[in-house]
């Protein structure tokens, strides 16, 4: 079992990477929490799939386990869902000495993590990621949280697991189409984080969405979350350094926002972002044309759908003005001075920048 | 200005009491917390008597302050009002470096504190505390929350503010019935924490609560903000010492609930939660007869309304049962040892208690 330790004090805990690790849940929730009382929440897919082994699991090491579902995809993180998983734990009988298991995609997480967040003001919780945008991402950090009808995760809290469990073999039932959408966070932490691993998956890209080699899966799984952990100690919530997470978010964000959550998958909508970013980093002369090429030409063996004909460009520049990663003066973005390395921008005139970019790069 | 200091590592404050100190609230926020954009949530009632005098106190500061005002009473401790709450906080541009300030009683308090750590994942936050209950009690120790139809309190979070501002002159605005139903959270410091403040409080309650004399007010205060402060550095999260903050809340919670939280203000129902612990106490050896006759005493110098006619004490039994300071074992509760001392007893047959003290207390 490959280990990755998150160190943020009293709230540190380890991310567990390890084939067929799945069987092991209920002897790690005994180890780890000391719990004997489990609220699985799962999506309908992910518990049809998954659901029975891990209750199993959780029976072979004496603990009492319950499976909780809801609708698969972004329309579940809502408020009045979480009021259904509220009134479901409550009437189930769950006290402040449970523990919340967050078994699916990145969705599951975030609402599972909120509700574990703020339901008797906070029970343990620990995260099984079932995507690879969530192994990669969303699972580890501690950001829980629902959207609002008006934006996307404007609601949430940091919210530390006591344990992340990953097993790659998960990843054989996801679809093609969600595999890539998770190797555009992969790709991510290469572009600002790691120019050794950029490489890596230059080399590598379509082999590791293919799952052709478990040894460079778990590898690439482990050094994303290495990646992640090192910025979130830096800056567990968000004041400063772990910015450079939402690097292709902005636009990423608007793109999913406008089109209803419904287009693209959240890691899709971030390709376009992060060629965005990618471009606004040349045009600001952070990076050559070259290395923006370059760039560019990775993001692009990403496959993804087309932008809708009819989307709308100035509803997308309202929802990035409400994007809470605006402050109260510009748009701070983040943009790439190399790859591997970031600076933070505050960009004044977005909409020229979106509008250029449609113009040179998507429609040139 | 007496200062009370709260010792929570990075999440430490301070308390801040002095008469007329609203006046200053502007001045405070910029040196404590260098925000310039201020939502002040409160009541229609507090928001009448001191919003304007709160805005003219951040105006003064060169702060650009925003009132948002709800219905008062705990109906607005709902999930529906935090999200008209969230909803009004993004269509003002309301962006991760904004300040929330509580400007109410406890309902106010635990709504705005809970939108406070929601809203983005968390946004700085200051109470303005203008009850005694939540001058003495609920605006200091980070929790907040809201009501579930289940239940009182089972939605909510740890969430510290940034500091505390109580002015002790806004208590005269307050009606006689609220400043009563704050002292029975003040004679509960006096039990469970300092018999000295408890023999002061045995001399002086009447004229505490009729404000003779602002610097027993400001004693008092200081006192209970001490003994709250004192439990909650221990305990940030209610792990163990916390607890015995909920002495009298137990069956307190359960006789607001089952009378639809319209019969008794919180305190109110608390002056019944701790006769009964304390009849509790001595039936179960903690204390002796003669002991719990003065407690009870003391405790039916607070005027309350009585029990309505039609309580339903089966239903009651329940409420108890999803009390959330239940665990999967038997009921821990919050008992007296002696005037100013604790013992928490995992209580076995609650209901044969509850109906014993109706004989033999209430109706005997």
């Amino acid at each position: 079992m490959t280990k990755v330790q998150v160190n943020l004090g009293e709230r540190s805990y380890t991310i567990h990477i390890g084939m067929d690790t799945l069987a092991s849940t209920g002897r790690l929730i005994r180890e780890i929490t000391q719990r004997t009382r489990v609220a699985v929440i799962s999506d309908e897919r992910v518990a049809a799939l998954y659901g029975k082994s891990v209750m199993q699991a959780c029976r072979d090491a004496g603990i009492q386990g319950h499976l909780f579902t809801v609708p698969g995809g972004e329309g579940s993180k809502s408020l009045s869902q979480t009021e259904n998983l509220y009134t479901q734990l409550i009437g189930g009988g769950f006290h402040r000495d449970c523990l919340i298991a967050a078994l699916g995609g990145g969705v599951v997480g975030d609402l599972a993590g909120f509700a574990a967040a703020t339901y008797l003001r906070g029970v343990s919780f620990i995260q099984i990621p079932t995507t690879l945008l969530a192994q990669v991402d969303s699972s580890v950090g501690g950001k829980v949280g629902i959207n609002h009808a008006l934006g996307k995760n404007l609601i949430g809290s940091f919210y530390q697991p006591q344990f992340v469990l990953i097993d790659p073999s998960v990843l054989q039932t996801l679809d093609r189409r969600e595999m890539w959408a998770g190797m555009a966070e992969v790709v991510k932490y290469g572009l600002i984080w790691n120019s050794g691993f950029y490489e890596f998956l230059e080399e590598k890209l379509e082999s590791l969405a293919g799952l052709e080699n478990w040894d460079d899966i778990t590898h690439m799984l482990a050094l994303c979350c290495r990646a992640k952990a090192d910025v979130v100690e830096a800056d567990e919530k968000e004041g400063g350094l772990r910015r450079i997470l939402n690097f292709g978010h902005t636009l990423g964000h608007a793109l999913e926002s406008v089109t209803g959550y419904g287009w693209f998958r959240h890691g899709e909508a971030v390709v376009y972002g992060m060629r965005w970013a990618a471009w606004v980093s040349c045009r600001e002369k952070k990076i050559s044309v070259a290395l923006f090429r370059r760039i560019d030409a990775l993001l692009k063996r990403i496959p993804v759908p087309s932008l809708p004909d009819d989307l709308d460009r100035h509803r997308m520049m309202e929802r990035i003005g409400v994007d809470k990663k605006q402050t109260s003066g510009g748009l701070k973005m983040v943009l790439l001075d190399d790859i591997g390395r970031t600076a933070i921008v505050s960009v004044k005139d977005v909409s020229s920048w979106v509008n250029g970019w449609f113009e040179e790069v998507l429609n040139g």
